[in-house]
């Protein structure tokens, strides 16, 4: 088995490496970064760099660039793809990519399934590629329909190899649905949350809390940008349900109006412990 | 030396619990929860329990209630405390609590130091106390003006032999309003996001960034009324900064402004990686 990625990032490079520490098959990388071929053959990470004229000899393409490189690659290259293969991407949002890429792969024959590992680190690079990045993950799948099953067989076997904890099977849209609020919506909180100008007089004054809620606020701007624009009125919908209800407290807390500000926290301490529970 | 503490839950137990770990000193305790007494003199984190009336012999007496108790306890018992030892309370708020009890407390010779471990859990009380609460964390001092620099300095070396990281010397309104944002909204925030309808689809769909952000969605209603009503003004000026920060991502979502988006997202991601760099 011969699996090619393409763009040795983040997540490229943290697949590469999962691969070869947990599987036998071979592992060829393609990316722009020279440097990032370099260090993944040194590290044993991928086996060869290849041209995109030997994709044609893997089993199993996997692009893993941010999501308008992705659409480019994949249509760039829809002619050298094994067309007994299959094709994964790795993006982030799920509806967009698939409707951009699958009229063109599916003339040419080639079998897609949209994939979003759900790991990532407030770092990006080759460099922070680990091993052990998708230990507690959910690797989710949305298959277009007719897909062999096979195909979804064969990657959900992979991702347990690979040490996923759970593989999830979704439709796109549903995928961009809850994606929006359970990891877009961290970003641009977190993001908004660094920006009171009390950050000056932090130090020495965060506990936990503090350090939670503005982790993910270091972030990749131009892949997000493109993350939330493929994914807007889902976002939009999130970004405007979390300020209505931070409009509650603040009615509350004007209106120096005790009862309804404790009603107002029980229910959300009562949503994550339900939450807590259902969890695994 | 003798420390009373008065109140026995997450933070007094805990306390209590570095005290018999880390020093030789007797730590004895007072609780209306005669269960958490119990576990606490099994455990060896108090050496007994006392009544009010005993207190007199403390050299230092900590007073771990939530705030309105706080306040309660410390005017009932301001005949009791020793004219020659310290006072301290723990509350998350520093203001408004030193407002209500020090005309009493210095009218009986009462010295008085207002603190707040910056320490928590998303569990309150005694069960959840443990020795190691505070290895990482700050011991933030409000002394009043004219505090005797002995009563300051011995706090110190106690909060450094109890296993906190740093000391903070500051004023109440200085405190409450830096908590303010480093604490308290961390909390409405992630109570407040928490309560979208999409949470019914989260599971699978979470990595690190979700659980980060709801973390602290789980608290105790009744003492965050309290701790917020309390600092009211600073944190309705947090809430107020957040909701126009995010009302500026979603501007430019729905203007589809990419390079607005990529812009906002920046700001928030710079300030991030000053932060990290600034802090210790």
């Amino acid at each position: 088995m011969n699996i090619a990625i393409i763009g040795l990032g983040l997540i490229g490079g943290s697949l590469a490496k999962s691969i070869k520490t947990y599987t036998k098959y071979r592992c060829w990388g393609m990316d722009c970064d020279q440097q990032a071929l370099t260090k993944a053959l040194a590290d044993g990470a991928i086996d060869r760099k290849i041209s995109p004229e030997q994709l044609k000899d893997a089993q199993l393409t996997i692009v893993c660039l941010h999501p308008q490189a992705t659409v480019e690659v994949l249509l760039a290259n829809s002619d050298h793809f094994n067309p007994q293969g299959l094709v994964i991407d790795v993006c982030g949002v799920k509806k967009a990519v698939m409707d951009a890429v699958l009229p063109t792969l599916k003339a040419k024959g080639v079998t897609f399934i949209g994939t979003h590992p759900m790991a990532g680190r407030e770092f990006s690079g080759y460099d922070y590629a680990t091993n052990d990045l998708f230990s507690h993950a959910s690797f989710i799948m949305t298959p277009p329909e007719n897909t062999p099953s096979e195909a979804i067989d064969f990657l959900e076997r992979l991702a347990i190899e690979l040490g996923f904890k759970r593989v999830v099977i979704t439709t796109p849209a549903e995928h961009d649905a809850t994606i929006a609020f359970t990891s877009q919506l961290a970003h641009v909180v977190s993001n908004g949350y660094i920006k009171s100008p009390t950050l000056k007089n932090e130090s020495g004054f965060s506990a936990g809390s503090f350090l939670d809620l503005t982790r993910v606020a270091r972030l990749n701007p131009a892949m997000w940008t493109q993350l939330f624009l493929y994914n807007r009125e889902a976002l939009l919908f999130e970004i405007d349900t979390i300020i209505k209800h931070l409009e509650e407290y603040q009615e509350a807390l004007v209106e120096n109006d005790g009862e309804r500000l404790q009603y107002l926290l029980k229910i959300g301490s009562d949503l994550k412990e339900e939450s807590l529970k259902g969890s695994h």
